[in-house]
C-alpha cells in the first residue's frame, strides 16, 4: 500500500446537528477487503434524519458516526486474498457486510441478516471521508459510461430494483408510485425497465410531478385525481405518507401487491380491503444482489441518474450537504470527499 | 329426471332474524349442471351474520335468501351435457360459479372473478333446502370413507387449504394460528399436513385451547404467553380480533407471511414492523381448486373433520341451527335438509 | 347479421399438396362468439408442414382442412351474449378454444387442456377464408397503431412471450437463441423487452444473422464461434436442430433454463450436463393469456413486427403462400382473404 | 484442545482398489470451524465408484484421498470464533464448504458454487477417519432421538429433500420414483412427508420393491406394469437407468417435472414429449439448507432411516465396507471410525 496517505479527512456526526471534520487514520484492508478512495457520496434522507434527530427508530447515534452510504470510488489497495489487479478500478460500493452464515444469508436473503453491518448505521461508519473499506465482492467495477455520481446512486437505484422485484413487476403491468422524490423517480424508471407499460407517479407537488413526467411516468395530483380505478398490479410507496399508502392499497387490483419503501409509521389497514381482494402488503429493506442489475440498467441507458444530481459539495461542506441550506428544491445532493470545497454547488436542474 | 319431486322445502331468510319454511320448485339443471339432493350443510359464521344483521359489508339481503354454502349431497339428475353415469354419486359441492372468461378466471384465480355467483351470498341462494344445482365440475365425488358431514365441511377445509397455500407453508415451518374455532382447528390440521413441524394455536378460551391441542397443535393463552419469540414462518388469523392480528404480525420472522382469514375490520399496521422485516401481510378470499386436495387430506386421514360436528338439525330447525340456541359451546352445527327434525341435536363433544 | 353474405371463399387443404378454393357458408356465431371478417393471416411453418406432409405427429389431415392460425380481422357480427358494441372492432384472434372446466383450464394452464380445439389443427378449421368465429374473450381489440399484419402476428409474438415467460427471462439476463427465423427474431425482441441485456442469436445463415442484428441481437455463427462460455441464463431453441439444442444446453449457466420452441425430434441429452449443473430443460406449447402483453409490446414499440412481412397474397394465392414459390428468402408470408389476388406479392425486405 | 490425541487413524484410498490405514495428525480448527470426532459414516455409491474406478467424471483420485461424506460425530473442539459451549454436542455434518461470495452463494444456490470444496471429492478428504473439521454452521446439533447412524444419513436424506424441493412436490401429488435403493426409499418417504398422496416406486428387483412398500410406497415392476397412465406430477429418477428415465419422462402429466438424481449418462430425449406437454426435465446436485429440514423429518418421525442400515464396520474394515464383500443384499453399510473392528457386521434386515 505504498503511496497511500496515513491519515484522511472525515466528516463526523457527534450528535444532533453537530458535525466536525476530523483527521483519522486511513483504514487498512482485512484480507478479503478492498480500500476505496471515495469519489462521490449521495446524501440520503436517512443521513439527514440522523443529522437532525440523532436516531432512526432503535438506531441511536451515541458515539461519533460518519454518515453516507451511497458511494462510488476507486480501489486504492486490496487485502491479501484479493486480486491485486483490482487496484485502480472505479467501483460502486454495496455498503453492507452480512455475516454470510446465518439462515438468511445462506438462503440468499442477506438483507435480513440479524448481524448485518451497514454503512452509516450506528455504530458502523459510512463514507463522508476520503477512504473506506468494503469486502471485495461488494465493490463492483463500473464501466466508463457510468459517471462517479451515477455509480454512487446505484445505491438508491438498488432500492428501486428491490421494490420492483418484491412487487413482482412484469411486462404489461400498471404501476402506481406515490412520491416524486429521488426514490419515486428512480422507481418509476425501474418499473419501466421491468416492463411496466403504465407507470403513474402521484405527488401533491407540481414540481415533482413535472420532474417525474420527464422520466417517462404519467403523473397525477392525488388531491384532485383518484387512482382507485387504475387497477394497478403494483403500488410502490416512496412517500412515507399515511394517506398515500392507504390510497395506494385501494388502488391495486385484486391479487395486486403493495410495496412500502418509504419510512412510514403506523397506518390504518382495512382488512377487508386486502383480504377479500387478496392484496399483498409488504415492504423492502435494502436489497440483495442488485448491483449487477443496477449496472446493466445504467449501461444500457434504461435508467438515467445523472440528471438527479442538483448540488455538489466538498468534504468541508458535508454539513451543508446535510442541511440543504441554500439548496431550495434540490433533488439529490452529493458530497465529493476528495474535494475540499465546491464553489458553486448547484450543478443541475432543480425539481 | 323421472322420480324426482316437483317441489321441495327450503328454509328462507326474509330479513333480520326472519326465517320461514317455503315450498319451492325443485330447480332444473342447465346443460352443464347437476342436481344434488342435499345431505348435509354446515352452518358458517357468515350464515349467522346474515341472519343476525341482514348484511355483510356491501352484500345486503334485500330479497329472500336461502343460506348455507358448506354442502354435501347425492346427484339426483344431470344436465344434457353431463355424463348420466354421475347420477347417484355422493358429492361435495364447491359452492361457486365463476364466469370462466375474465382475466382472473383464465389465469387460475377464479376466486377473484368479479362476476362470481356464490351460494348464500345475495342474491344467490344457498343450500338450506332439499335440492340445489351446481356446475358439473364443481361437484366432487367423495369416497365412502368420507362421511356426509365431512364432505360438507370440505368447504371450511378448503378455506384452511387456501390459507396454507397463500402462506406458503412448507416442510419444517413454524405456524402460529390465532383462534381455536372451527377454522383455526382446521387450519392447524392443514398446516401439519403441509409439513409444519410446530403449529401453535393461540386462543383466550381454555376450552378452545384444549380442543386445538387434540388436533396436534401446541396451544398458548395470548393473555399470558408471548408469541413474538416464536419466529413463525407463517401466521394465520382465524380470530378476526385486532389484537390477535397485531400480535401475529409481530410474531412472524423476517420474510414471513401473515394470512388473514377472519373477517376483521380495520387494524393499526406498523409499517416499520413489516417493511424493515419484509413481512408479507395478505388474506384469502375463498379458494380455487382445493376440493381435490381436501378429498385427499380426508381420505388419507391427514385431516379429520367429523369430530368437529357437535349438533345436527333438520330442515325445520334451520333457524335453531343459526341461532345456536341451547347449543352452548357448540363447535359446528349442521343442517340435514332431508330430515324434518332431529330430536336430540347434540351429537358430539363440545368445545 | 343483416348485410352479411351467406357464403364465403375458403382455401381448403384436401390432402398432401392438394389445395382448392371452395364456397362455404359463412359460419354463424354461438351465443358467446364473435364472427370476424379476416384481414390478415400469417403462414406458419406448421401450415407448410400440413400442406407438404398431411400430418404433424399424431395430427392427421384425414378430412378437408382450412389452414391458417395467425389471424387478424374485423368483427362483423356477435353472438347473443356478446356486447353488440363490438361490431366493427378490429381484432387479433387467439386461435384456440379450451374447455374451461378441466384441471388445466381451471388452474390457468389452458394451453394444456386435453380437449383444446385449435385453428388449423385437424379437425378444426383455420382462417384461410373470409370469415371465422371465435369466442368473445379470445378476440382482442387492437389499437390503430397496430397494423393488420402485426395484429395477425401477435400469434407468433405470443409464442415468443410464452418462451420468455417459461424461461423466466428477467432484467439483466443473458439469453441465447438458436435460429434467426421469424420465431427467433421475435423471441430476441421479446427477450430484450423482458429485460435481457445480452441477447445472442446463433444461426448458420449469414442473411438471418444480419436480420437478427437489425432487431437488437448480437449474432454468432455456431459453425465458427462457441457459445459455451456465454453463461446464458436462458437458451431458447427456435431452430429445431439437434446440434443447436445440444449446444444450447451446454451454453446455459448452472441453474439456467432451456426452452425448446422449435419442433425438434429426439436429441441426445447428457444427464450430467443438466443434473450436476441443475439446468432445466423444457418447452412451450402455444401460450396462455399472452395477447394483452403482445398488444402492449406492439403499442409501446418494444416489439416491431411489420418489417417481418416480406410477401402478401390473396385468397386465390393461398397455395402459393404455402409453397413460397418464387419467394426466395421470404421471412413471413401473409394471406389477405378479403383480397382475391395480389399482383406483386413482395412487400418488404427479405432475409 | 487439551485431552485430544495428536494423531488419528484414517482409511486412505491411494488408487483403484488400493486402501490403506494411515496415522495422520488430528486436524486443527480454523477460527470458524469445529473439530468433530466421527461416530458414523455411511458408504455412498460415489465412494464405491471412486474405490473401483479412481474417478467420477472429471474428478480424478490422483493423490491419496479419504472417502466418506455421510457423517455424524461429536464436537471435540472449536475454533476461536465459535461458541465453546458447542464442545460435546452430537452433530450431523453438511460435508461442503462453499466460497460464500460468488453469485451462486450470495443468492442461496451455494450447491452450484464453482469453488465448492466437498468431502471425499478430490482433492478434499472425507470422513473415513477419526476426526474431521467443518465450518461451525455446517455442523448441526441432533436431538437424542436421532441415532448416530440416522444423523449420518441426513446426508442422503438431504438428497431426497433436494429432489422433492426441485420437483415441487406438493400436497395431493402423485410421485413416481425409479429405483428402490437407499435414495429411492428415502425419496419415497420424503415425498410422502411433502404431502404426496400416491408415491409409486418402480424397481425390477422384487426385494427392493418389497422394501419400498414397507416405507409407504406403492410398487410396480416396470418390466410388467406401465406407469404412463399414472399422470404423475413429479418423477424422480434414483436408478440411473436410461430406460427408467425415458419411461419416467413419459409418465409425468403435462406440466409435470422430472428430477434426475441418479448418475446417468446420456439418454435419448424426445423433444415433442417434453415440449408439447411442457414437461420440465432437470436434476439435483447435492443440496442447500436441507439439514434443518432433515432433522425435523427425523425428529417428528416422518422419515425413518435406522432400518436402512444393514451392516456396520470399524475403521480397519473400511475397505470391506466399500467392497460390500460378504454383505449380499446389503442396503446401507456404515463405517464407525471410533471402532477398530466390528465382529459381526450385519445389524439389520437386508433388502
Amino acid at each position: 500500500m505504498s503511496g497511500l496517505p496515513t491519515t484522511m479527512t472525515a466528516s463526523v456526526l457527534r450528535g444532533v446537528r453537530d458535525v466536525v471534520l476530523e483527521e483519522r487514520p486511513v483504514p487498512t484492508c482485512a484480507p478479503d477487503e478492498v480500500l476505496v478512495r471515495v469519489l462521490s457520496v449521495g446524501v440520503c434522507g436517512s443521513d439527514v434524519h440522523y443529522y437532525a434527530h440523532g436516531r432512526i427508530g432503535d438506531y441511536v447515534v451515541d458515539s461519533p458516526l460518519v454518515l453516507g452510504h451511497e458511494v462510488s470510488g476507486r480501489i486504492a489497495a486490496v487485502g491479501s486474498d484479493v486480486d491485486p489487479g483490482r487496484v485502480g478500478q472505479r467501483v460502486a460500493i454495496e455498503p453492507q457486510r452480512p455475516c454470510r452464515v446465518c439462515e438468511f444469508c445462506r438462503s440468499g436473503a442477506y438483507n435480513l441478516c440479524p448481524k448485518m453491518e451497514f454503512y452509516a448505521t450506528p455504530p458502523i461508519d459510512g463514507a463522508f471521508c476520503e477512504y473506506v473499506t468494503i469486502q471485495d465482492d461488494f465493490a463492483y467495477e463500473v464501466p466508463d459510461s457510468v459517471s462517479d455520481h451515477a455509480a454512487a446512486l446505484m445505491e438508491p437505484l438498488s432500492v428501486g430494483i428491490a421494490a420492483a422485484q418484491k412487487g413482482g413487476i412484469g411486462v404489461g403491468d400498471t404501476v402506481l408510485i406515490a412520491g416524486g422524490g429521488p426514490i419515486g423517480v428512480i422507481a418509476a424508471q425501474v418499473a419501466l425497465a421491468y416492463g411496466a407499460v403504465d407507470v403513474v407517479v402521484a405527488d401533491i407537488d407540481a414540481g415533482r410531478r413535472e420532474l417525474a413526467s420527464r422520466y417517462g411516468a404519467r403523473v397525477v395530483d392525488p388531491q384532485s385525481e383518484s387512482t382507485t380505478d387504475l387497477g394497478a398490479h403494483v403500488f410502490i410507496d416512496a412517500s412515507g405518507a399515511t394517506a398515500a399508502i392507504v390510497n395506494g392499497i385501494r388502488s391495486v387490483r385484486a391479487g395486486g401487491t403493495v410495496v412500502i419503501v418509504g419510512s412510514a409509521d403506523e397506518i390504518p389497514l382495512s382488512v377487508p380491503e386486502i383480504a377479500m381482494r387478496e392484496v399483498n402488503v409488504t415492504g423492502t429493506f435494502r436489497y440483495t444482489n442488485t448491483w449487477p442489475i443496477a449496472r446493466d440498467l445504467l449501461a444500457t441507458g434504461k435508467v438515467e441518474l445523472d440528471s438527479l444530481v442538483t448540488h455538489e459539495y466538498g468534504i468541508e461542506q458535508a454539513e451543508q450537504a446535510l442541511t440543504g441550506e441554500g439548496a431550495t428544491d434540490s433533488l439529490k445532493r452529493v458530497v465529493m470527499p476528495g474535494v475540499r470545497r465546491v464553489e458553486e454547488p448547484a450543478v443541475g436542474v432543480t425539481a
